[in-house]
């Protein structure tokens, strides 16, 4: 497990692990590169690429074992762990993200929720507590925490951040639209859904203007 | 603003915008692509290359004009239209999207929720009314709709896409955990949370496997 596998290939190991719990679900045992490859619409020949990172786990005339290489990606993305997670911020997207079951389904535990506004503190969602930000510090005493949630406004999450850290919090996940400057050591995954947004505007724009373009024959 | 640009520069663009963004609201009229490379922690060289694209809106010298920049990046996200938006389903992510004011302020405008929950249909969020999926068609026939969000469970959201499709819809910013089979004009932009959180725990593991394997001298 100690080789180098290139970031792209991880980047599409979520998507392999998705389709796979899909076979899984769909009862399939093994699978070939081939039918693989029409489910996920990419080549045969860059499944088993990727695929042969992680030391051939097909065999020629047989395919893949669904429920090993399912096993396998499951490990190397760190599923086959428990993570605790706190969130940092109840708002909307705080109490989304605490009520959406299928993360504890993947070893993602969300075990605390911290806010400033008096409304929410004291309250619970799905049994986990709402407490005020001024208790995280005893909070992260008492408990493993693996991953921060920031949901909070852009404002105050650069702060918050560096005080995360400072409490040993090695991994965050954050959802402020902004970048955060943190040590090396800290390991942060971005969602900007604003961003993600333009790049969809931009691509209805382009669209439009090939339509336009295009001549009207044929 | 006919002429081809790399998908990859055309991925930063977003970020270029929030970065603008911050300068005007700190009333910086103007920076050098050295200035703008230190806060952005990417070479000054990269900077140029990319907004090289869009005609030079630098000037030896003087460096970019900060506005013309921001405006000329949100004409190329399309973000100088309005977007009109619905979101099908209304549950925790549908309703914290709608409760998300930022993205009006750039043109994003949900105008209708759709659910199939008697208990949340006749409600609405900030004045946005949640109806019944079956008054959707009607809903499209009566409104112009650009963009439509998809947060519903992944088992309905194939069939979902596609009636869409069917009435017209261009356009859709996909939450749901799945890929959806689309028409080749149909614009998706995928947003999937699970993969997002799977990048982040391959990341811890990684880390703490080079911790490990590390040696404790220095």
């Amino acid at each position: 497990m100690g080789k180098e596998i290139s970031q792209a290939v991880i980047r599409r190991l979520p998507r392999y692990y998705r389709y796979l719990r899909d076979l899984l679900d769909e009862d399939i045992e093994r699978i070939s590169s081939n039918e693989l490859s029409t489910r996920m619409n990419v080549t045969a020949s860059q499944i088993r690429q990727d695929l042969n990172n992680f030391g051939g786990f097909g065999q020629q005339g047989y395919g893949y074992n669904v429920q090993y290489l399912y096993d396998e990606i499951g490990k190397i993305l760190g599923l086959d762990c428990r993570h605790n997670i706190v969130v940092i911020g109840a708002g909307n997207m705080g109490q989304a993200l605490a009520k959406y079951v299928n993360f504890e389904k993947r070893g993602f535990m969300i075990i605390g929720l911290f806010d400033v506004n008096p409304a929410l503190i004291g309250s619970s969602i799905r049994g986990i507590p709402i407490l005020h930000i001024d208790a995280l510090s005893d909070f992260l005493r008492e408990h493993r925490v693996d991953i921060a949630v920031l949901t909070m406004p852009k404002d105050k999450a650069e702060q918050i951040s560096d005080v995360l850290v400072t409490l040993g919090i090695r991994a965050i996940w954050n959802f402020a639209h902004l970048d955060l400057h943190l040590p090396e050591d800290v390991v942060v995954e971005n969602v900007h859904l604003s961003d993600s947004l333009m790049m969809l505007s931009y691509n209805i724009v382009k669209k439009r203007m090939e339509q336009t373009a295009r001549p009207t024959d044929s």
